[in-house]
């Protein structure tokens, strides 16, 4: 683990004046996840937990769902001419019975061949794929609760003090307690590890969970989260017009703009019990 | 054009008050590029300027270096069942004698066959690649001109202020004026974007000018500006270290965390001109 940051000499200009000085920065490599030995996919990450990266990557494409699912995983060694490990290469060996993913398995989720490419195509590849449905009434979250978990995120964040270049991916109970930190120069990377421990734990579908990430909220992340069970994801800043129509799709509560005593409630409101709030649904 | 944003009602919580009120969200929608009619890649991205977007992601990876490169680009039609367009799929056709693109071109920057998987694979990748060197001595920037881009770029950003939610990327000349700003879901799109404008107009390679991008900066985005012969890159956050890397090693000017009056600069410091640096660089 000792590759998630690196030293560079760094020119720091303050107010005109100029100084050398060492700078940390976050590491950044690429990382090949293999199933069976077959290359599918390379995603540029921060070194850490890639064996939850390859695994939490492999539940949000809808190919495992629980621990057993994996029969092993392990670093490739002898990718390079001399033969010595890079770690940046994962192979994941599938328990008995679990199929093999599609070789075109990246495009599987943005396009079917009936419907062509758009943006309801998206929102039918995952609605097709997902494992779990979210349930309706679980879990309630406090306002507070809320309002409290950036804070609680930005303290659990030590890598971040040092280097201010990483995402950030927590996983929160309903209650606000952090059960897992992830951080990655790739916000997606970042809530895959999240997801993988939980897997590799066997504690998907990850019923009662917020997960909380530090910048936006994409089509993708949600997703990760709905593929994963999760039934409330919380963003710092702002959702995209189809990470909101997927939350809404599959009943997920999606949170933007969490900062201060503020936020957006995009979709799923009901979740957020606050006394001015159930009086507004009603 | 009329899809880069979307409204959408939200509950908004200000201090535990709630209120519904519409907001306006980045809209993020699919886009297939194919080349030659073959499918080459999906990117989630804001539509608009798609053209752009398309050839500037075929720059980025080494497939074209001029407008005389790309015969024509069109919207595909007829990828739906009922034949209409979605103007998510989007054909390029190179002109005779450019060679199409390798199959797997998506593994091409990470990886090469001799070497194995790591960042120094992932530098000689793009080594072998670029078409034009960085010049030496091009451009000098004076310290105001890059402490007043954050604010120039902000103040370009319309879509920002209704939205919250898009990345941007600015080109500007060596004095300071920006000839380009394109904003994205996706920061890489937002650069392709940018490139693919300079290429049809057949300004390739860029040397006096400055890339600027609203948040951080990864490998990628470093790659983007080296295939474009761009010779400095500006990012309001942190550069990863292999973007650090791939900077020094092309001779590329890297600046972080450009805010204020306050910059740190990772590589190319004799491109910044002010006399108290060429003090201490003496």
């Amino acid at each position: 683990m000792g590759r998630v940051t690196a030293r560079r000499r760094v020119l720091r200009i303050r107010d005109g004046v100029p100084s050398h000085r060492p700078d940390t920065l976050a590491v950044e490599e690429p990382l090949e996840i293999r199933v069976g030995g077959r290359p599918l996919t390379i995603t540029m990450r921060t070194p850490g937990n890639d064996f939850d990266l390859a695994v939490g990557f492999l539940v949000s494409e809808g190919v495992i769902h629980a621990a057993e699912d994996v029969l092993a995983i392990r670093y490739c060694a002898g990718a390079t001419s001399d033969g010595s490990n890079t770690y940046n290469v994962v192979d994941v060996a599938l328990a008995p019975g679990v199929p093999l993913p599609d070789a075109s398995l990246e495009r599987n989720f943005y396009t079917t061949s009936s419907c062509g490419l758009c943006g309801k195509a998206s929102l039918d590849a995952v609605r097709t794929t997902t494992t779990w449905t979210i349930d309706e009434d679980s879990p309630r979250v406090d306002l507070e609760t809320l309002t409290a978990l950036p804070d609680r995120l930005r303290e659990a964040q030590r890598v971040f003090d040092s280097t201010g270049g990483l995402h950030a991916a927590g996983l929160f109970t309903a209650d606000g307690q952090l059960s897992c930190l992830r951080e990655d120069v790739g916000r997606h990377n970042a809530v895959d590890k999240v997801i993988g421990e939980a897997l590799r734990a066997d504690r998907l579908p990850l019923r009662d969970s917020i997960l909380m990430v530090s910048g936006r909220a994409s089509f993708e992340l949600v997703q990760k989260a709905v593929m994963a069970g999760i039934p409330m994801l919380a963003a710092v800043s702002a959702p995209s017009s189809l990470a909101v129509d997927l939350a809404e799709e599959s009943g997920l509560t999606l949170v933007g703009f969490l900062r201060g005593t503020s936020m957006n409630v995009y979709t799923g409101a009901e979740r957020v019990r606050a006394e001015l709030v159930a009086d507004l649904l009603r």
